[in-house]
């Protein structure tokens, strides 16, 4: 019983904006699925207010600084906005990412600011839940925009980035002769492109590819979403009140069209095989080890095909949460 | 019925080793894991015997010219030899990867040679499932040697490496200053290091820097297996015959110590974990429609939070598994 009367507790706090309550139910979404379970179901109905903001684009498109500054923005406009920044897992490119997020450190002391970096986690795979928890949290907690950057490579990411309302890609000019989007398979999920270093001789060059790649695929009909492409420049700070601009019309796009049923029926649907998965995975670590061990034993002697041990493995799964469920 | 006896003939023409058998139940794995379920759990007891050789590397080490080269030093020694090659799931990398397979164009018409790419797979996601179901399937066909290529990149590419007997890591001198597979995080997973393009002249540096790095990690004990770094040229044809006979070491280093046994165990875990995540997603995609969308609605309205529905798709999988066994 103690854990589910601390984890009221929490929720209340959360729903209360308290900024430690908000980080200690972060770190246990990111420690497990379980340890979280309780408060997150009763946070949940206080979640959908929050706007869902993904970020992504290749390494070295200036997504870290573009964050800052839109986060200034939000602010200079009296709302409130919280960062999670999802770090690659590698421990050789986090020193940068750090030093990246220094340039955000004027923005820590202030309470209508949330920055959380999240790291790829190790055994259990997958950030993809432990991120999405957190934006839950993010806007039970009350914050106005919740902004997710990512690197965009692997299936995981781009699964964090599509379960956002809005989907930004951040595309820098000079990083080659093409658009670096296309290449990594990001160019036609962005409700909105971002042309970074707008500051820079050839940023129009990359503005006017993005806005004829786009003039080719773009959709008909007059309620349909025009992807606009917004240059922004950290160095001459221009162009960020434009992109809140932009969000704000998307959102209200969302609204007004109706579409923002179809988007939230998809991050439910990633939510929940998300969650499924990552089940059937603790299951795997965290059941009894003998019976596991006694099942790959039969595996190995080839009593037993892999199939069929991952049938009993889903009944192991679903036991061991009914007894989780009676523990509390 | 119908399905059930053709999946026993198609496990009989795979036992003996009919080549288009087996093409055709890889391509039944590759389709979906309930597609296959019988033929696959038919086969499952004749497997075993297949040395299974999983050979990584970043982006232009050279391994598929070192696959190419040692399938004929294998075939030269009257073993049989299959390769499963795995093809980044990128549009824009396959022509390239269909250039470099051409080079193993006179080994095609070999019968005792058999060469397979496999693309990662889509909305199911996860390649490790029919990769390995692949690897199961060539066992069973009575060949000799499976060798598994593939990028080193990405979770489910190194679980798939990582579910081989014997790991091989391939690097290529001049590609930076450092070992790119320090970077990409497979450095520790090599049985036997290989450095490709010996016959260039800063190839003697990359053996070297090698040999100290894994100096500085050497297990202790006079059973403890010594990484070998061999280094090869597909251009002068020199290393493949050396190459072999560490492979051939290494296996006997694994039956003799016993720790063929750990390994056996550790690929039945990534197996098991893999089909029942695939089951997961497979349930959440092929369920009735109308049961899952009921489900969403009532996550998007907040009626059900997605733990909860989670726990609800995990019963739907279980029932639908039921189902499906029932019908044939």
């Amino acid at each position: 019983m103690a854990e589910r009367i601390a984890s009221e507790v929490l929720a209340e706090r959360v729903r209360g904006g308290d900024p430690r309550a908000i980080a200690r139910l972060i770190t246990r979404a990111e420690s497990g699925e379980s340890e979280c379970r309780h408060a997150l179901a009763a946070l949940y109905r206080d979640t959908g207010r929050a706007h869902v903001v993904g970020i992504t684009g290749v390494p070295g498109a200036g997504k870290s600084t573009l964050v800052s500054e839109l986060a200034r923005t939000v602010r200079a406009d009296g709302r409130r906005v919280a960062v999670i920044a999802i770090d690659p897992s590698s421990p050789f490119t986090g020193g940068a990412i750090l030093g990246d997020r220094i340039r955000m450190s004027d923005l820590v002391s202030d309470p209508g600011v949330f920055i959380r970096s999240m790291a790829t986690r190790g055994a259990l795979g997958g950030l993809a839940r432990p991120a999405l928890d957190a934006v839950d949290v993010l806007d039970a907690g009350g914050f106005d925009l919740v902004l997710v950057e990512t690197v965009g490579v692997g299936q995981d990411e781009v699964d964090v980035v599509r379960a956002a309302h809005t989907t930004v890609v951040v595309n820098a000019p000079g990083l080659g002769d093409d658009i670096q989007a296309i290449k990594a398979g990001i160019l036609e999920i962005a409700d909105i492109h971002v042309v970074s270093k707008a500051d820079r001789a050839d940023a129009n060059r990359t503005v006017r590819e993005l806005k004829s790649m786009l003039m080719m695929s773009m959709p008909e009909g007059p309620e349909a979403w025009q992807v606009p492409v917004v240059p922004t420049s950290a160095e001459t700070v221009t162009g960020f009140g434009e992109l809140l601009a932009a969000l704000d019309r998307h959102r209200e796009h969302l609204y007004r069209t109706g579409e923002i049923e179809t988007r939230r029926r998809r991050i439910a649907s990633t939510r929940v095989v998300k969650i499924a998965e990552e089940m059937v995975r603790e299951g795997f670590l965290k059941a009894r080890r003998e019976r596991i061990e006694a099942m790959l034993e039969r595996v190995v002697a080839r009593e037993l095909d892999p199939h069929g041990a991952a049938l009993e493995l889903l009944d192991t799964v679903k036991e061991r949460i009914r007894d989780d469920e009676q523990a509390v």
